[in-house]
């Protein structure tokens, strides 16, 4: 049976969340409120029929998304177009940006090359209650240039099992290609109306092992203290644990923000 | 028996908080997460005897504080200066910015001669999961010279009976008198690092009644879209009944600015 017997659309969602009311991407059994699982009883209404949901990325607990990519078959129900309006009219903390139909053999996760990351720090922030779910906070003193330095160790194709965390999905190999980081220093405003510091990490790769981008915002920041020089990353690379890299940083600076479904490799070549 | 003869101090403390985790400011007997409740647990624990907390304002659920003011007797078992690092430490979405002695009769309520508030308004946020608990959304379109033009008929000393809301504690008078309000554009950046407008309405007063500021927010977004004319906001005060107003904006885009103590009229003698 193929989509075009049964009339099934293979549609492709984009999705935003702010990840600090969800127990993650993943539907759990117990109960918990996921994204994933308020996605699928949302449209498994407005279809009129079970949606079971695809994501590109199981973000964690607290980690949020500005482009989720989420595929599923179905939805004889309704127009793919008229999707967004129909699930967000009932959605506080996710919006579906975007609505697309795809090629049968097209998945949200098998089908992307690669994954655009931001870890976000706020710097000495005058009222942390407003910041703390969306940035993780740091005391001033950061040193940026030794960062920028660091950065030039992690780029390329390289074994980045240092930078796995335990508790993942089982992976084949543990060798991710990571095409770029861009370090931005900036300022943002609180609800207060009170200015701080912001440090953004933004790093862009053809797949990431369990916790591999907030290891790395985690080391980084802990180059930009003092507490690694930034030619120890090579080091840390080399030694393939865990144990060598720095602190994991907080789900709360990470937001997913972009997937890639084109050959993606040419994108870097600059 | 006096504060000299117990050596207990009138302590004063300011306190931020994020409300969108809280069923307001009251402490409530159904055992709901409150500010006063959070509050005086740690107090309690931090002072090592019971502590009871007059606030200035009773902000309503989902309101925030960049500056509640805070008084009890008491805690004799740590040092005033030393009581916020020992609270903040276990704290989240509330922060203690300062602790103060005060004279026996001070009263974070009765001795308030008056008060800011900010009510924000966010124009077309592009990623609205991430401001929807921090400010009102808003369509764009807003004529911002006509809310400038209402805000003269609010300030002064009014009967704000029409901008008073069923439920809230009774008041002998439904007098109040305006100082001042503040209507800003600005810009704001969602963590997905779009920039959208921002409007600001600032309102200082000697008191206010219940939801008396959002009905003020309310009814001048109504303004800025045409509903009432400008001039129409003499009508509404002069009718002295709720019905004739706009509507309440939402508790989100409230917060509780500053809390005076001094003689505060001539403030605003300029």
């Amino acid at each position: 049976m193929t989509i075009a017997d049964t009339n099934e659309r293979n549609i492709l969602l984009t999705v935003a969340y702010d990840g600090s009311g969800f127990h993650g991407w993943q539907r759990q059994r117990n109960g918990v409120r996921t994204v994933q699982g308020v996605l699928e009883e949302r449209l498994t209404r407005v279809c009129g029929e079970p949606v079971a949901l695809e994501g590109t990325s199981r973000t964690d607990a607290g980690v949020h998304a500005l482009g989720q990519r989420v595929t599923w078959r179905g939805c004889s129900g309704i127009p793919t177009k008229r999707i967004p309006g129909a699930v967000n009219n009932s959605l506080d903390d996710i919006i579906v940006l975007s609505a697309e139909e795809r090629p049968e053999d097209f998945h949200a996760r098998f089908s992307a090359t690669g994954k655009t990351y931001v870890y976000k720090y706020a710097v000495r922030p005058p009222l942390p209650v407003f910041v703390r779910n969306y940035a993780c906070l740091l005391a001033a003193g950061l040193n940026t240039d030794r960062i920028a330095e660091a950065v030039k160790y992690l780029i390329g194709t390289y074994d980045f099992a240092s930078f796995q965390a335990a508790g993942g999905t089982p992976r084949e190999t543990t060798v991710r290609t990571i095409y770029g980081i861009d370090v931005r220093e900036g300022t943002g405003t609180d609800p207060g109306g009170n200015s701080y510091e912001t440090l953004e990490i933004e790093v862009t790769g053809d797949g990431f092992l369990y916790n591999m981008v907030r290891i790395i915002a985690g080391t980084l920041a802990a180059v930009g203290t003092g507490d690694f020089a930034p030619e120890e990353i090579v080091v840390i690379i080399e030694k393939k644990e865990r144990v060598f890299a720095g602190p994991t940083a907080p789900p709360q600076g990470l937001y997913l923000k972009e997937v890639y479904f084109e050959d993606f490799g040419e994108r870097f070549e600059r």
